[in-house]
């Protein structure tokens, strides 16, 4: 079916969602082979969206082959980080489509991270009420984990994506030779969502993770590829049996909960995405330890690991008078609350995950003992 | 079913969309019978969107019978007009959900006109990714199109419409009372979209509609409740086929293409929707005769029915060194052009419409000779 060979090492992870099913193409090379984008729509037109970090690395490769494809290729480079998760972040790609008159068949690329690919799918699922969107993450969080799913948003003042849209994409490429350029501390972010499909669903994965981490700290491409996948598959399961969050699906949320908190509460930037999620799986495992779920072994375990991982395992004191009220305040705004109630992923410590409330006292003592 | 009885007069018109159906409830006294809301979510939140105009007649009265469902109903109340289809009112919606901490089961209600519909559908699609809402349209124009079909946006200063979602709410509360406090002009817009209906799917509701227009112009609530309900019929027949505008939901479209670049190159809400999409039909009516598919003598009686119905029918010079080329512009930006190529809905005279490109001379034609 392919017109080129695709990369030998190529793997396809399918994600089923009736007419937005699409697959996860796996390896190294993908980015520049022309096979990677066999079957997607050929429109006139393309617009690639970038940040000024990933640009100078490879837009002009993605080109190369896009323009292969499309008769115009339109760029937008934004500015790099979570902070830059904004309206007027997201305007500059309408302004982008609209100077342009780009049509409704325009494909959007999102090239970049996390934060590309929430706002270019996010500008794709409301330009002219939806157009098609690719993802081609570049970082290892983004390939394992956000480039999946069709989750996009941007943050509002008030909340981290507060403001957005599930939205598939056509197809996610993830070319596992841009990890090589990736930085240690995003490294480290990617993963702790790696880490963190373990303890919900899989916990053989994790005694995996836990063997090969120095491997894949070390970016070797055999682990680096295994752990992309399992990761893929594993997030594809729980999405396909629950792509908008009536239920399962809020388990990929284990640490985010406090993880939001830690990533608002010192403003957008400051903390990893990746980062709040390592130090907040620490706190809702202790949290579950607590309730009576986990045991302390598990907690000790998942803290070594997420430090082995070269992520915070101590939380950041929010507030000198009142610490744990603003964590609270902060969570109280999280999508998952339900009338006011806080709800909280919990873990067994055996590769289970429950979600549902927990006393306010108790998330206080979590919080008092794992800020530094 | 109902746990009160719904007034005698309620007719019901089902929208089928899947999982995403729901039924238009029309009649008079709706708003205030508890029964119209049967069966919908009783969250412990409900936020009410409405503007300046419409909440000194209706939010109280809303309010009395939503204060029975939800325990806490919050309202955000907007600036009146077209102009206001913006992204900052659009967050003033996101800042009176986040402020207030609404969760995601909150319900939000649009009490008002198109634009008021438009911005709080847009705002339930992307609010936490989406959140349940209703449709309680209180002008003729929302009442017999706009609030039904799931199509939501705001307006972008490239172009109108440019941004929003298909959104479907969960159900259209259409009291036909509302529209005995509506202005003559707001009246005689809406009536636009109702002649609309004849000349792209049902002559004999044409026929109808020129028998009754003097009655409809006297807002008779007979003649009223039969045009609203065929309106909705035919508008939900059009978009259960084709719920995201794959191809025979455009001939809604009828009269919009030039009608969106009059209120583009007059600036939002100089003409209303309605008074462009009245004189966008004669246009599109024209063009249709000269591209042999309709003949002169239904191009005279369109033009009177438009005339009769209270709307322009005489086209504004939006640049007066080059007019065609201006309207040609702004129509390039229109949802539905492919390629930059511009797609006209053209009305054979006998209730059947087609979407297709027109020769550029032929369409400056139109625009030259329908200028005053």
């Amino acid at each position: 079916m392919n017109s080129t060979a695709a990369p030998s090492t190529m793997q396809i992870v399918p994600i089923q969602l009736d007419d937005r099913s699409y697959n996860i193409h796996i390896g190294g090379g993908l980015l520049t082979a022309p096979a990677s984008f066999d079957g997607l729509p050929k429109a006139a037109t393309a617009l690639v969206v970038s940040n000024s970090v990933v640009a100078p690395l490879y837009l002009d490769k993605l080109l190369g082959v896009l323009r292969q494809r499309h008769a115009t290729v339109h760029t937008v480079v934004l500015a790099d980080g979570e902070s830059t998760k904004t309206w007027d972040s997201l305007n500059q790609i309408f302004e982008g489509l609209l100077s342009k008159a780009c049509d409704r068949k325009t494909v959007l690329y999102a090239l970049g991270g996390g934060v590309v690919g929430d706002m270019t799918g996010f500008a794709a699922a409301c330009y002219m009420r939806g157009v098609p969107f690719v993802q081609v993450p570049t970082t290892l969080l983004a390939q394992v984990d956000s480039s999946v799913g069709g989750k996009t948003a941007i943050n509002h003042p008030l909340g981290k994506n507060m403001i957005g849209a599930f939205y598939q994409p056509l197809r996610v490429i993830c070319d596992l030779d841009t990890l090589k350029t990736l930085p240690a501390r995003e490294l480290s972010a990617g993963l702790a969502e790696i880490i963190k499909y373990g303890p919900i669903v899989d916990m053989a994965f994790l005694d995996w993770v836990e063997a090969n981490l120095d491997a894949l700290m070390a970016c070797d491409p055999e682990a680096m590829a295994f752990a992309v996948k399992r990761s893929c598959e594993i997030k594809a399961d729980v999405v396909s049996q629950d792509e908008r969050e009536g239920g399962l699906r809020a388990i990929l949320n284990f640490g985010h909960t406090f993880g939001h908190a830690i990533e608002a509460g010192m403003g957008y930037g400051a903390w990893l995405h990746g980062e709040g999620v390592g130090c907040g799986m620490v706190m809702a495992a202790m949290l579950s330890q607590k309730m009576g779920l986990a045991d302390q072994a598990f907690v000790e375990r998942l803290t070594r690991i997420v430090k082995r991982a070269g992520l915070p395992t101590v939380a950041p004191v929010l507030d000198a008078r009142d610490n744990a009220g603003r964590y609270m305040d902060l969570m109280r705004v999280d999508k998952k609350a339900d009338a006011g109630q806080i709800q909280f992923i919990l873990v067994d410590g055996k590769g289970k995950a429950t979600v549902g409330p927990a006393p306010d006292a108790m998330v206080a003592e979590v919080i008092n003992a794992c800020c530094g």
